[in-house]
């Protein structure tokens, strides 16, 4: 995603307007059949919804048929750009701005330029950027080209229950944030700040007796939590003056959040510095200096959780995702739980 | 103290340029003689210079022959004003704003209008802003006007002790968290933090094994420790990016500071509220939308913290100071840990 130049405003409300095409198994609904290597993902590792689809990719094993570019931590006020590409360019579109597809897609595209999209290669377009249903689609409409062993993350028999948790975490927590950081009045701010805890203690409740959101097994309800709570410290905590406490306070949410960090496919897509760096130099409404804090301490990420004694299934009837693939991986000096080979390097017990 | 305008710069100093005249038990140094009712002590809660004197008036028992003036949190470019007074006014002083007193003093005064400041209340002059002295003569200049009980907080065989821990907790603490919060440049931010937590593991480590910090007894150099710790996590740890940790995650700082807050006379001058206003309403350079944040949650100050087991006699032969007078109550409010009453509802036993 990113955020409008004049974000901050009496109440913050996100644009949710998107570029909505599917693309599906058959391609019927819309000319866009999931095929392999006709499309990029093209997402920042420092956006927390580009980082759900980093995640939920990576779970799934699409990276042979779904190839993925990555952005850097910053923009201007025109676009994301591939300014840690050798040139400038993305390698594969060519491009050195993420804009330049949404212009191929649509001239005079009037909205945000944001992450994630998926392009499709041959024409240079956007398919789409429209992050809510992109995951569930990597779920359902690439099956066919999923890893062996990939975990079923929106099983048909929880998506009733799952909808309107899923709902909440987006609403309250996801975007949650945002709506305390970017509020530009006090009593706008405090009602955010209000819903936000309110939402934290919700899941931390639903989370004391239970392994993960849906019960034993990790789904995309589990992603979409993650991506908002590894922020939490880093950025959402001071930046956005989320700050009852620290989600280091927050024993259950902590745990929890650990436990999914220390799961191949979450903690090795996560690169703190890129995150930090995003927010604090970005967001010039909210940090004027630009400076970005040297803190939070990060060695807490890779202790003992103690979640295992929950039992639990993380991949059910599958199996972990393999090693990152070179070209992917995060720099440990960007996440010093990430060994040189991409790999994580404490995991938790039996996954 | 207050910070002028534009304060963020590549890298901050602080202008210690004072009016340093001292008052002295017989006056002869400068004509300004210790005695009862010539003098206002000018204070804002939410400053940590001045919660210092607020905080050693109390424990000398000096209430009865120093009056205490206290400005609002908040102040424009121009001064301090006693916003918080009925009409505006200092009761006292018959003055709206703290610049007139230094104005008495010194027409076209050109430096920051700071507090605490030592006014004489006849002529209306300001006497001394010099924080750094003023405290240290509360103790000693002031003797006679000690309460019975008082301790001794600057005591002579310390004081050469003492010397160089409090000026490396001034130049790394107290002012070394403005440095993180108001450097302009990456570089400078960064040597200030690693400079203030190397210092903070340097006190933590010296208050590993003893109570505080010159041994069993508290003195002068644990109130100035105390002022800056009790901001912590309100304001420096967010507002001034001093997140490595914050102070309720580093143990023995976190205890040693609830051990003091639980103490009378440090917990019951406490104003969460004021200081949170004072710091994210008036500097605009670092928070825009001045904004302040509804956290973080306090309930943790009053918790149990063990320091009793390493032994110490809190106030040596004296004994703490009693009932906060009417007027000089901080609002429950304000601070969920005193009472209707003013006083501290909890306190470490023995205490």
């Amino acid at each position: 995603m990113s955020e409008p130049k004049g974000y901050v405003e009496k109440s913050y409300e996100r644009d949710t307007r998107y570029i909505n095409d599917r693309i599906t198994a058959d391609g019927a609904e819309s000319g866009w059949k999931a095929e392999p290597g006709r499309y990029r993902l093209v997402a920042a590792r420092a956006c927390p919804w580009a980082n759900r689809t980093i995640i939920v990719r990576r779970l799934l094993g699409l990276e042979p048929v779904l190839s993925m570019g990555l952005t850097g931590p910053t923009h201007d006020s025109d676009s994301w750009t591939f300014d840690l590409d050798p040139g400038g360019l993305d390698p594969v579109l060519g491009i050195p701005k993420l804009k330049d597809a949404y212009e191929k897609r649509q001239p005079g595209y009037p909205r945000g330029i944001t992450v994630p999209a998926v392009v499709e290669i041959e024409s240079g377009k956007v398919v789409t950027n429209d992050f809510a249903p992109m995951t569930l689609d990597f779920s359902t409409e690439w099956r066919q080209y999923h890893r062996d062993g990939a975990p079923d993350l929106y099983p048909q028999a929880l998506r009733e229950e799952m909808a309107p948790v899923m709902k909440r975490i987006y609403t309250e927590i996801n975007n949650g944030v945002y709506r305390c950081g970017f509020a530009g009045e006090q009593s706008s701010y405090e009602d955010a700040y209000d819903r936000l805890f309110t939402a934290l203690d919700w899941v931390s409740e639903r989370l004391a007796n239970q392994r993960y959101l849906m019960g034993d097994t990790i789904t995309e309800a589990d992603v979409r939590l993650f991506t908002t709570l590894v922020r939490f410290d880093p950025v959402y905590h001071g930046h956005f003056k989320c700050n009852r406490q620290k989600l280091s306070e927050m024993p259950v949410l902590w745990a929890y959040a650990r436990d999914l960090f220390q799961t191949p496919g979450f903690g090795d897509t996560v690169d703190f510095e890129q995150i930090k760096k995003h927010y604090y130099v970005v967001h010039r409404d909210v940090n004027p200096t630009g400076i970005v804090p040297k803190g939070p301490d990060l060695s807490g990420w890779g202790t003992a959780h103690g979640r295992e004694a929950l039992g639990g299934r993380p991949f059910g009837d599958g199996t972990a995702p393999g090693a990152v693939p070179e070209g992917e991986r995060v720099p440990t000096e960007h996440n010093p739980w990430v060994g040189a080979d991409g790999q994580l390097t404490v995991r938790t017990p039996g996954v």
